[in-house]
């Protein structure tokens, strides 16, 4: 059973190796994968947007550990949400919003506190649960034990509200830029359905008229709005940085206009 | 079956996580191995040169997937290499250019265009086909599918004149440095068969006298040149940086005079 | 069985994936674990501390292979080392001193000079034996060949005395900075039967007087000391680089005050 971990550890110190030793003493079969433990620390919605536009591609039964966990030891629970297809183990702090979203009107999923103390190493630490509960929880899971036996169903998890765009008057709508990608790419919480046939869309006070199909259609250096593999609109500047020529943050407004 | 992956998309987004999602649901089989994903953004010498220094080392049958993929998208097409030993899955941009080297003047290769929708994710983005088309081949691939199942064989494809260094005189070449690694050791694209017995080496106005044999040799801070583990002629500087010292960048040129 | 990497060769070159296809193409079943590949070029402490932070999670057999070797290429010697557990690869630089350490009395380990080139790739590079010697003898060892078919056993192998905490009057004692990790936190070599009861920690010219058992108790941004995940005192500030508060690095000095 594949077990994918993500996590703001980075990858220069132990505790990625730590999670990884953890897992395979409790279960030598598991099939360990990296999404990625270069989340910027503490930032839940970039761990969340990345869970989010990876999740789908795993095949049924993945087990997903999200470790991205600013109140570790403190009496913030950890859960374990099952849902229709896969598993996520992750703080109860939001990180999991996007499963919540999706999954909401039909209910499809179920999610439990994880108490039970002998799926965790002996001597838990409070500084390190990424180690010490949700790897060996993890692991254990993986050897198909049911998830209710790892502690009781909850309903009162933390579901905190996604930041939505918003239309500020009939022809336009407001959102911002919720992750910028390794290329300078600056991904909005826009989705198709947002969208107006022709737009323009307004950032810093630049002004990007031209919206593209894929990226070689630019001329080098020059910006413009795509939709993105993740499913979202993003502002990108073809062989260039968007995010350093518009010298912005995630965080910032965009505003999209209707065009006629 | 092993599936190598090598791409300029970093570790920090979920560009590798989507890849490798996609790989384990067409396969749950395959054995994915990382060789890097911090080639710079869109450049493919720095690719080619990566992926030419270590794929021999690996098991016959090993299916490399490389994507620096500026052209993505667009016309560009998508190929399928097959040798005597491996496969390789990349655009058709020069990025295999090596492998079209070293195996010309025998021709124990042959190259297919991809083309064979079936194998490719349902909903093909045309901003990242790493997901969407070359790690489903891969996948399908690595299930025994044969070479020409996923499109037919071509013998136009692209493949650029690599850098050759160049005699410009009975007692000097001139050649360029191709790639500085981690350690900040300049790689030229020198070979043993291009060096004098004796030479030295001129680059950036400093003349470097000294050859040796292994690192431990020089002192601290020293400049000398090293046939590298890739085969190629190196600057170092031991417990230091070359590059830094030398303050060049990839595509500087070098110059070899033999010494008496 | 379990093959784990630990390097100071960074991910962008080509350097661990050469590892890995050599390892594979000996042994094709080994599992290969990333430790880290980032650890500060030729930093033998702070891959010592690494490999001790993280070994004991994982599962017997496991063989741990530890590359920071700024004397490759010269008469090093490489060694194997047996524990009741674990086999450890490294070169005989004192990479492996906690191992020495903290099995010295009872002596319950066995350390092999490795020299049985027939293990070793063909031709044998002077400058990577990353790849050429430790990838190759571990994938053979973890084909069940016995630790003693690789060398003669030796008792000379190299052990450095390692900096331990010391009392410098009855109130007070002396320590250092070991390791600064991703989220800056500050790793002190002070264990917790080093400590007094209460006490208070000066570090360039900064007193601590907080002593806290997880991160959340404390205010964003404030200096306090804890007992981390690794068995150490560690210095850390919520949300915040203690690193970059109190501007130090490694090696700087620590010293712990009994309070009243």
């Amino acid at each position: 059973m594949i077990i994918a971990l993500l996590t703001d550890f980075g990858t220069s110190d132990y505790f990625v190796a730590a999670m990884k030793g953890t897992i395979l003493s409790v279960n030598p079969q598991a099939k360990i994968v990296d999404l990625t433990h270069d989340i910027p620390p503490q930032n839940l919605q970039s761990a969340s947007f990345t869970l989010q536009a990876c999740y789908i591609d795993f095949p049924p039964q993945t087990i997903f550990v999200a470790v991205v966990d600013p109140e570790v030891g403190s009496s913030r629970r950890a859960i374990l949400v099952e849902t229709d297809k896969y598993f996520f183990l992750a703080p109860d702090n939001g990180l999991l919003n996007f499963i919540f979203d999706a999954f909401e009107t039909e209910k499809v999923f179920r999610v439990f506190e994880i108490t039970e103390t002998k799926y965790f190493n002996q001597n838990i630490s409070r500084t390190f649960h990424g180690r010490d509960l949700f790897a060996p929880v993890a692991a254990h899971l993986s050897k198909n034990i049911e998830a209710n036996k790892f502690g009781r169903e909850i309903t009162n998890f933390v579901h905190l509200s996604t930041k939505k765009p918003r239309k500020i008057s009939p022809n336009q709508t407001e959102a911002e830029i919720i992750h910028a990608d390794n290329f300078g790419n600056l991904i909005t919480n826009l989705t198709k359905n947002d969208l107006p046939e022709q737009f323009v869309t307004e950032i810093n006070k630049s002004l990007i008229e031209k919206h593209l199909e894929f990226f070689a259609q630019a001329v080098e250096g020059e910006l413009f709005t795509i939709l993105g593999s993740a499913g979202f609109l993003e502002i990108a500047a073809y062989k260039d940085s968007a995010q350093k020529i518009l010298n912005v943050e995630v965080g910032e407004r965009v505003l999209v206009r209707k065009a006629k």
